[in-house]
């Protein structure tokens, strides 16, 4: 297996500074995914504390033939930032955490510079004070940063109302393949000048270019927030339901749907009594926020639905948090499932295959009603988890019990997907675990110019190659 | 000047039809804009009654080395749908016009799909039944089509609500320069599935594929609407309330700024009263609808902003009309003034040029209050006349009283714009008029990568030649 070059590190420490090198040991935070299904290799991480240093990082890379994978918070799900995963080392990780920089918050265009690194709940803390408040909010918001989430296209609780990162990027900086910078962070609202190098950078899952810093569009922060987790008699009124609130409840901004063995689940990992004295076969967590309190005409939404049995309200923080919880939990009570199914069965403990798909609102219930019996057909010892914002016919499929580098699942589950007219990806991307379905979302007149645009920006390949695009080398 | 080969009009008749061929004479309306200021010439215009047809024009033009000029509803501003501007007729113009398919309204997806042909106007009859409606409007509405608008990414009177054109494309079909089709129609609200082609040829102006049909996201249509327009005491007053409001009015969604030399030519040409009795320096439309008469609440926020003189409201549509008369009334009466102008001053008759420019809102009033006498140095028979959508800090700029092929105001006003961190195209793109200048609003390395991606995507450089970035060959 090949491996960095002697004299690299020692050159890679002269433009970042040594102590901002990771080699051996120290890299293992950087080589795996905190899901525990990805594992590679690298020559050295490299933390560089501007774009100035991303920039010579890269040329130096570039001159060297050495591939570069730009790195987040490392929460990605696809195995999107994760070095040599085929073993070789040949390659340098580009860590953005330094690039923490936060510009004022700017109250009359309602925007923000931000640095690749900063957290996402560091950017929310940043704007808070301000009456203003950034559109993407997300489980992972402690790690997950303003570069990843830019640079997967990110979406998260709020996408019903604000739309994902895409629509929150009003400029970028990033570095090209070539060591050259572009930056674009004037941040103005209306910007007609040429074509959309930040909408195709974003989304480009570091194939294209390395993002360094964003201007950031924000909005209005709101002082009232109301929350509802409603009980539905069945999972085809709650997802009907769904579709509804997502534009009839004013002021909606979160509509996330969970079923009655995911509440379960979450309540008996987290230790966490259930919302309400009946279980019911799915649930409806719907969140308004307004100038004035929502709460009136979000209930009055809600009464009038077909199918509505129980009905829990949050005003306050901290009701709104413990009605969150029953959502949010998921992921959590699933990884601690994971590791319990993996000692029962055998299957690599802890892994989860975590696969967030998108169908049309005419075929999400048929489709989270039939999924888990396919999976089991294939996968007898998997269990299938399912919940998502489904306000946008997005929904998490989740299987554990599952050796990590099996497959067979995916395919099922991808497969029934694309055969309804969804997408095998609503919001992770692509990465690598979704290269070998990425044909059945996409044309191959589509790929074609997927391929031409990463060879004209990268035409040596050195770009998180595997990812997203086939190795240009 | 070179001209079409003999046998080209035989062999696109054999693909569109020979009378959907024009040639000589019959091409006069697609050569010309209908400003005044770009004439061209073309060997013929073909009309394509599908996509399929669209690709087979494409791939003989490709292969025979002629250049291709797709062309919606000829209502650009940038000279960018203009065949032929260097005199060489050597070029096909594919009018898009006859791709005017719509599907149904998906009410549960909030999506409709639009061939390249349907025009905003048609387009929006076509959802107000459904309970929904588009989110782009512009006062070419009845003639500007959806193809057009989603290769110029035009913006419009409801951006500061709904975003521009190109936040409305869910999903692309198009016809790239190699006579291959791309198509991505599912209009799947959440899709994260590789690079963003969408918003990439969204805003392309026609240089990197021809679109062909789009999927198109709706918003929620309002049952109550109402505008008010409102006479301020100072046109610093009247700016900074245009950038508050487009966020403090609930359910704002438009913002229009016009001056008392704009309102005085309206009323004069048009033959209309003023709103008010008194006339000031300067005025601001806004626009709110909701689910609830917004009138309340758009009052409160105006009352309470500073340099409020005089506010005329209007809540039915006979009224809402009047008052949009006075904004949108500006084009009509600024192409009379610019006949006018032209007989008397000798003046090419009739052209104005239109720049349309965003400023950063700190420096919109300073722009507005200073442009005008920095024409008027250069092009002492110019008058400037100046309006906009000044909720999202852009202002249209037109100049009266000047050869249609002088450039030298074009260059005083947007080196202006760019020295206050400005765009020199906030919603008309580049074009051929405004190539001069792209410099100003993008770096070396953007501009690099501008042509990298045209090589990538058009390497011949046969689609639409010397608009937006420089010719391939």
């Amino acid at each position: 297996m090949e491996t960095l070059p002697d004299d690299m590190v020692a050159a890679l420490g002269g433009i970042v500074g040594a102590n901002h090198v990771l080699t051996g040991e120290t890299t293992a935070g950087y080589v795996s995914d905190w899901t525990g299904r990805f594992h590679g290799r690298t020559g050295a991480v490299v933390r560089p504390g501007s774009t100035a240093e991303v920039a010579e990082v890269v040329s130096l890379c570039a001159a060297n033939d050495i591939t570069v994978v730009p790195q987040g918070g490392n929460t990605g799900l696809v195995g999107g930032g994760i070095p040599g995963l085929n073993g070789d080392a040949r390659n340098v990780v580009v860590s953005l955490a330094r690039l923490d920089g936060l510009g004022p918050v700017d109250t009359a265009e309602r925007a923000v510079t931000a640095g690749a690194g900063v957290t996402i709940e560091q950017l929310h803390s940043h704007v808070a004070a301000s009456g203003l408040a950034y559109g993407v909010d997300l489980a992972s918001r402690a790690s997950a940063t303003v570069g990843g989430t830019i640079a997967t296209n990110a979406g998260g609780l709020h996408v019903v109302r604000w739309g994902a990162t895409r629509a929150q990027v009003l400029g970028i900086e990033a570095v090209m393949a070539d060591g050259s910078v572009i930056s674009h962070l004037q941040g103005l609202r209306k910007d007609n000048t040429g074509y959309d190098l930040a909408g195709l950078l974003c989304g480009s899952e570091g194939t294209l270019g390395i993002v360094t810093a964003a201007r950031l569009r924000l909005v209005p922060r709101h002082e009232h927030t109301t929350v509802a987790v409603v009980g539905f008699t069945s999972l085809v009124d709650a997802v009907e339901a769904a579709g509804q609130w997502a534009s009839a409840v004013p002021g909606c901004q979160a509509v996330e749907l969970f079923v009655d063995e995911g509440l379960d689940l979450v309540c008996r990992h987290l230790d966490i009594a259930p919302p309400f004295a009946t279980s019911w076969p799915a649930y409806v967590l719907v969140e308004a926020a307004g100038v004035d309190d929502p709460t009136e005409r979000l209930a009055a939404v809600v009464v009038a639905t077909g199918g509505v049995s129980d009905v829990a309200v949050g005003r306050t923080a901290a009701e709104r948090s413990r009605l969150w919880r029953y959502r949010e939990g998921h992921t959590e009570a699933i990884s601690i499932e994971a590791l319990t199914a993996g000692s029962r069965s055998g299957a690599t403990q802890g892994a989860v295959h975590k696969l967030d798909v998108t169908l049309p609102h005419a075929h999400l219930a048929g489709f989270i009603a039939a999924v888990g019996a396919q999976v089991a057909q294939v996968a007898p010892g998997a269990r299938t988890w399912l919940f998502g914002h489904a306000g946008d016919g997005n929904v998490h499929v989740n299987v554990t019990g599952l050796p990590g580098d099996d497959d067979t699942v995916d395919a099922v589950v991808l497969t029934l997907v694309a055969s309804l007219g969804g997408s095998i990806s609503a919001e992770h991307g692509i990465g690598v675990a979704k290269m070998p379905w990425l044909h059945l979302s996409r044309s191959p007149a589509e790929l074609a110019v997927f391929a031409s645009l990463k060879r004209a920006l990268d035409p040596a390949g050195i770009l998180n190659p595997g990812v997203l695009v086939p190795p240009v080398r």
